[in-house]
């Protein structure tokens, strides 16, 4: 039986990570359970750095960017070695269960201690949205949020001045941000892992565009498509068109969370709680279609959502 | 064959109105159609405003608030005789199919004009969420957000003077926003139309919440469920709690689109005019699980979408 | 000689006082001192609320709205015995001097306990800018440009709608709020406790650039001119013209600082902490021209800073 | 005698300038002139793109970033045979004066056209705060605000990761934006141009604060003074700390004016038009002190005003 857990939050941060480490924790004392909060991820397992929450420890972080219990990459916990140890401390403590925040990296550390007998549940929590199990991440929607003021910022300057403002955004192996962003903020092109780039018809539309009438434009980059300044320095070279950069880097990962970042990571935390005292455990938990389910971690890769292709072709017709 | 068609924006204007026009404009200029423009919704077709729009003409607006054509509540277009002189006008200007971009009562303006004789089609934009035919209106989102940034500084203010803040929110017959935002805000608790509200019930969680170290909170109170000023008073006469009161009135309504309304209402604009160029009409465009459908006016009361009781009830367990 | 001094913050909170908690705790620090927080305000002083605060504990702080100590407005130290009971308890504490962050009110405290023997020094924060022996008060610019980005979203749906926006803002004694946020937003015309409000010649200019096709309009009414909802009624009433109404309440008062509000609050406090290391003390700090000046309680008053007429006349030539 | 008056923006977009182009042509037309609109700076003059501005034409416009004149830096303005040819035009269009915004390389504009006997008058309009004869130039504020918002962003990931954000601002040749924005928002350290930077230094504080139990820092550098890269390259090799970089780029020229900004530009756009009236012109105004002034340009270069040496000493003393 389940009488005290413990969360973490992992990998990178995301906005409403804060908000879930507040609902984990306020449902789970609702529910009877006390709760212990480990500082910097599975680092703390190692380093021994936990603390009690209550209600009040998480009160006035729900609409706080960041995570309270900290986080970090951890190399060494891909070892067998050091995984056993952080499952000895856990017993140690008597936490029953482990909540982990996170990516797919801290999935795969929380499968790791499930192989050594601790049970875990994965919210998933990161800006990039890529994640097996759901369609939804905590953090996506303020990002995209994020980028799309930016770009309203940097519009100013592109029409003022006739220019073609190309934006690197992050997403290393997926789409999502550039996609979303460049939908919301009228892009004329958007740049995305998932699709092969031709810089030759990029230039070909934005000249046509222009000859249109349409003196300036934006173009979003995910990372993971192509380095921003390539972009750049191509439209330099091969139109007569007046490019300018700009690579949003970290201003894209912080911040307080959108409402649906705080309420998804509300709606995810209730559900990790309910599972965990029904004995289900060792899963990811995630929207799928209208539901909020729990997958297994062996099946989360059969949940793999793509990015929308209506959405990737509609950014471009209306673009222009 | 449709080869014309009007747009128009009615009843009060939301946030992501003027994605969908441009939206609509683009999308259908690229299937072929030419567009026009009709100035402060179904009084434009009395007093006989329009304007052709082409995709230059819609550059530049989809992050900007309001909407670039005007709107209107015109009273005098429930009567049939306005009606007809309407779907005269709209004849006359070759127009052979109108997109009507509002709530409610905009639709029932559309359902009056499709039976004289116009194909008629309506985006839903309004910032209540609560319209028949589609789990979504455009506007929404930004509204909770712009109703979140506010009690985010308003919770400043709360903490440092150990206060309840009551704050009144739009939604007449439905507690959408008061619940999202709320949820989203990590308020103690919400009152909505859609519930029977217990002021006395109130009080004595919020005198729980104070003994058990809780010292500001706060409550978020949806117009249509009581006054604000109602439920200021009864907490200043019943209980030894200070309180504060705000009432967000028409701060709620504008501002930028956040990323979902611009992306929602360019998914909305494709499907409108994609069922219009393939004789889908008299329809109202929504989200409907996982798909933006079109279901005719007379069926849309089927697709009635309450509010989450789930989320009702989390709101006040984590509130506490 | 001091070794030891003591801070709080009291009255209504004003974004900006965190960063000078910050201020006057480490440019103390650095300069050899201990520090210590007093909490609510001079509640804490006679309910004996203190804490030690070093470097750490005001860090992280600087950009957040409202006051970390909290504050408090606290009626029963008018009281000649109350005053005493704190100067006991400030010199029990071995504090050597006390620095207090508020408006006239907290001024009138301080002064209260300098007379008792404690040296004190005020740093002026209050959103309304109207202290004497300053021009400008920690938390103006943030409030000033929180009204201006709600006036922005009001904008959208006066122009959407062809409305006169009338908009309540704080400022009972004094309409600084009213016309800097005027004159930034382009208001048509503020009204100011400052000025004789005539609602006939308000209608009559609000007539008068309807005909020229100005179709929409703001308004801005400090709350000490005139009740916004007067306002209302009155152009309601007298005029063919739709006026909304929004009273902007405590959504002005919160929020994190902005970069002039938290810069003052720096140099605010590096001043306090300065004049009581060179024995100066019994002093208000503020802006006086381009010198940041402290001035003794007594003489204050002949630093009075009143609204600026050309300002005021310039909002409106411009307005229309 | 003056009956018409040009008006343009040059170089660099700047938040404030669409508030200063609506200042110029309603105090103008206050005033009894009518005032015509150059579009794109300098080269607008060459290719001759002008319109008449009346009230309307600047309406809803205060509030918008960039320029609605849109704006160019023109290279071959530097000729004389090109001067010449402007002032043909600008007389050709009975324009009696010339109203320019913009910055340094403006102002030498100016000076050219007033060489050919056209009179002219500069306000002053670039972000970097950088100009002779003026305190202060219209869209500072904003950036400052702006560069704050973001640094306040990429403060939760630098917390919630124990690492040090090394910043860059723009800045080529003046610090103020790092300043400003860095006392602002609580950095370790700005590096300005107008001071040696030792990165030997700067590592030695980081880690001496990090022994001192801070676990993250910001450090905010002018593009003038040094590449971010740079920085964060050495921190990396020196130190065991863990930078993360970013460069904001053209998120900080963009946005919504501050109201600082707003309203600098309208005083500055009154006094612009008073001076022509009276027969002063061939001018820079500009904030000295607590006047705001006109100063011939020949004379601009003894107003010159440097970074403020001990907001930049109290930077690093708080900051720790």
């Amino acid at each position: 039986m389940i009488t005290k857990i413990g969360v973490l939050t992992s990998g990178g941060d995301a906005p409403g990570m804060n908000a879930a480490i507040r609902g984990v924790t306020r449902y789970a004392i609702e529910q009877g359970l006390s709760v212990t909060g480990i500082i910097r991820g599975y680092e703390g397992l190692l380093s021994h750095e936990i603390m009690p929450l209550d209600r009040r420890d998480v009160g006035g972080i729900i609409h706080r960017g960041g995570t309270m219990l900290r986080t970090a990459r951890c190399l060494e916990f891909m070892e067998e070695k050091t995984q056993k140890e952080a499952a000895a401390y856990i017993r140690e403590n008597d936490i029953d269960a482990l909540v982990v925040i996170g990516g797919d990296g801290s999935m795969r550390g929380a499968q790791a201690l499930s192989k050594q007998g601790i049970p875990t549940i994965v919210i998933p929590g990161t800006i990039d949205n890529d994640m097996d199990g759901t369609e939804y991440t905590i953090g996506f929607d303020t990002t995209v949020n994020t980028v799309l003021q930016c770009v309203n910022r940097i519009r100013d300057t592109a029409y003022s001045h006739d220019r073609v403002a190309v934006i690197e955004v992050m997403g290393r192996h997926a789409g999502f941000i550039a996609l979303h962003a460049g939908l919301a903020a009228g892009a004329e092109a958007v740049l995305v892992p998932e699709h092969d780039v031709s810089l030759e018809d990029l230039c070909m539309h934005l000249n046509e565009s222009h000859r249109m009438g349409k003196m300036s434009s934006i173009v979003i980059v995910a990372e993971g498509a192509m380095k921003g300044s390539d972009v750049y320095d191509y439209i330099k070279e091969h139109t007569y068109l007046e490019p300018n950069l700009t690579v949003l880097g970290y201003v894209q990962r912080g911040g307080s969370p959108t409402a649906r970042d705080a309420i998804m990571a509300s709606l995810f935390s209730e559900k990790a709680i309910d599972c965990l005292l029904s004995g289900t455990y060792n899963c990811v938990i995630g929207q799928i279609g209208e539901t909020i389910a729990a997958t297994p971690y062996t099946e989360a890769p059969r949940y793999h959502f793509p990015l929308d292709e209506n959405m990737y072709r509609l950014v471009h017709q209306l673009g222009r």
